[in-house]
């Protein structure tokens, strides 16, 4: 099974993304918006229960924070993704670093920027087009970061929510 | 904010109703197949604290079980719903009852019929026709029930796993 590690942000900011995810990302109906704090990976389901454990340490041991996304940016040219930026991008590298210590010994493809990807997929010319228009716009939102989510992915491309995984108040 | 409380199983069964959820059940892009613990309510977000208190203290206290799902059913002419029917209603009933206990005086709109939906929204005809073809298959499948969820719905309908909550082992 393939599975995922991934931050939900507020509804309200889920609602912010959704407006563009609906109309420029191609996995808007497969998966809410989210900040991927672990690339997918293969993970045999007699596996799990040691994932589990160890995300479980994790949030145990990490406070929870306040994300800032203060603008949108791209991937361009490496990939043809805009996402919202955040701003304190230390917790989330933190989270993710604490994250990926378990259960996979392949590295994780890209560096590790936590983003909220809101398009991709875009040919050039149109990433240009789109780029331009919502750097224009002004990003301001603020979401509390008090849980990650263990998610995995059907047959259909469709994810669902194994476990949730409260950070320390 | 729109909750509900809801069962998701195993990504076998997920699979299984999601080949006709695709195809009979508008809400297939919204969220993943699923068992329903409570209607959908709205809540005021000052009282999400006292649901999350009120379903952690349901999980410590529930047993895990297992789901049999054993043929397709339908509530016509109430609802020209087909659903997967669960044999051993019992522990879903016993879950029910907790978990409506808190939060919403307003009493649920239909007496509780553990079910997965797998279609809705019928012309007779049509359902005439499909539910005879799904009652010709033979169902055996069974899910193992160790985990509830509490969710939220989007602007766009799509629903999000707000916390998931673990029965006893």
């Amino acid at each position: 099974m393939k599975y995922s590690v991934v931050i939900f942000p507020s509804s309200k900011v889920q609602e912010f993304a959704n407006q563009y995810r609906k109309r420029y990302d191609s996995t808007y109906a497969l998966i809410p918006p989210f900040i991927r704090l672990k690339e997918a990976f293969e993970l045999d389901d007699a596996k799990l229960p040691e994932l589990v454990e160890h995300l479980q340490q994790v949030a145990e041991h990490t406070d929870s924070f306040t994300a800032k996304f203060h603008r949108f940016s791209t991937f361009h040219p490496t990939n043809n993704v805009i996402y919202l930026g955040i701003q304190n991008k230390e917790a989330f590298e933190e989270l993710h670093h604490q994250v990926i210590e378990c259960c996979s010994s392949r590295p994780e493809t890209y560096a590790f920027v936590p983003h909220l990807t809101i398009g991709r997929d875009f040919a050039d010319d149109e990433l240009k087009d789109v780029y331009g228009q919502l750097t224009m716009a002004k990003v301001d939102l603020e979401t509390e970061i008090d849980r990650f989510h263990l998610i995995y992915q059907l047959e259909d491309g469709i994810w669902s929510v194994y476990q949730s995984f409260q950070l320390r108040k």
